[in-house]
């Protein structure tokens, strides 16, 4: 058996998420129903992040095991063509030592998540940004951003389905960049609870309106309670743009 | 009669282009649609720049005469309403003079050209870039393309349907930016001949592999024939980003 590491983009626009499902076309689906096309073996596949429905990929990586000997770049053009025409492609594919683990040796994921901030709607950025009407302040909402770097207790930004083990994590990152109508949010940690990024996305949204300061930020943390914190963005704005190993 | 001036976004994906045509949807008829279901009047949309099929739109600019009084922000939002679920938005509205003509009065236009530089298919780009797996050289196709710059007979990169009084035209800019993977034209002109700036970018990518140097894209030039330049690159790249007044 030869392990591969996958690196891989998606629109997931349409699927159920990562994670194969019973309701509906999922990504892992998908790509292992390709790799069956090309290897005629049905490896399950193990990804760094369990993007939810309609969440994007830039550099999602995932691995699996192969009996068949084969080259990876010819797994990578194999998978691809046998992917087409869904929006899903393997950009890089590696051979890596069975000790590899494509979530459990990750020490850092980066999240995007776009804001397009105007009235009309989107047109040539539908299902891949998160429209708002309301004008957002960015330089506020990066401000109040910084209140959650750190090693904290996320209750108040984690879904009552996720099933991390603590709810501590350590943010490193979390800053928001204004661009036009343009508003960029870059979130990045070891790892993040379920729905931790779009929590506090819709929470910073309240801090760009002007309802919230940051010290609301800073109490919303402090309540550890999920209804103190502010509503779960949408998942079209939000991208896994790379996993860090 | 009032006249307004529109300024659109779309992904002209699925659509036979911006005019009217027997054969399929287009972006004019969806949008002279959406005015007849708000105001119950046809009005013809006179556009700055009648994109092709698969081609989209930044900034497109036209016009319509409507009978019913009506603000400008009310005609915006109506017709967003009414264009949905397609994928084409009124970004503003205004009140111009009688004599703003869309397209007569233009004095500029100012198109993009995207190019994703890869081997893998593309997943979130798919339909709105050009995909080339060769690996091009941005540098050398900048270069080369300052040889169109200026005022020259451009039949070598005109269509044979294109219906121009003359193939004279003056080429202001025309460069090429490489970041990373991603190549971007700018291409900008008082007007363009139809396929005009599809069939310099198919030429500049003979230069980004290496096959040509600035010397064949002179001798295209001055060759004043089609089969002298090199092919036209596809529609999805391209995008109306600009019309100036």
């Amino acid at each position: 058996m030869t392990r591969f590491r996958l690196l891989i983009e998606y629109d997931g626009t349409g699927y159920v998420g990562w994670q194969r499902q019973e309701n509906g076309p999922s990504i892992q689906q998908a790509i292992e129903e390709a790799v069956f096309a090309f290897a005629a073996e049905r490896p399950n596949l193990a990804a760094a992040g369990r993007t939810d429905a309609g969440v994007h990929a830039l550099g999602q990586v995932a691995h699996l095991d192969l009996a068949r000997e084969t080259s990876a770049d010819t797994l990578r053009d194999a998978v691809n063509f046998h992917l087409k025409p869904q929006p899903i492609a393997i950009l890089a594919a590696e051979t890596v030592s069975e000790t590899f683990h494509a979530r459990f040796s990750a020490i850092g994921r980066r999240y995007l998540y776009r804001i397009v901030n105007r009235r009309p709607p989107l047109a040539l950025m539908r299902n891949r940004a998160w429209q708002v009407q309301i004008a957002l302040d960015g330089d506020a909402m990066h401000r109040a951003a910084q209140r959650l770097i750190g090693n904290h207790d996320f209750t108040s930004f984690r879904s009552s389905i996720c099933q991390a083990a603590s709810p501590v994590k350590t943010l490193d990152r979390l800053d928001v960049e204004q661009d036009g109508n343009e508003i960029r949010i870059h979130a990045a940690a070891r790892s993040f609870l379920h729905h931790q990024v779009r929590n506090m996305v819709g929470t910073l949204k309240l801090v760009g309106e002007g309802r919230w300061g940051p010290d609301d930020v800073s109490a919303a943390l402090a309540a550890r309670s999920r209804s103190a914190a502010g509503p779960t963005a949408p998942p079209e704005g939000l991208f896994l743009a790379e996993v860090r190993y």
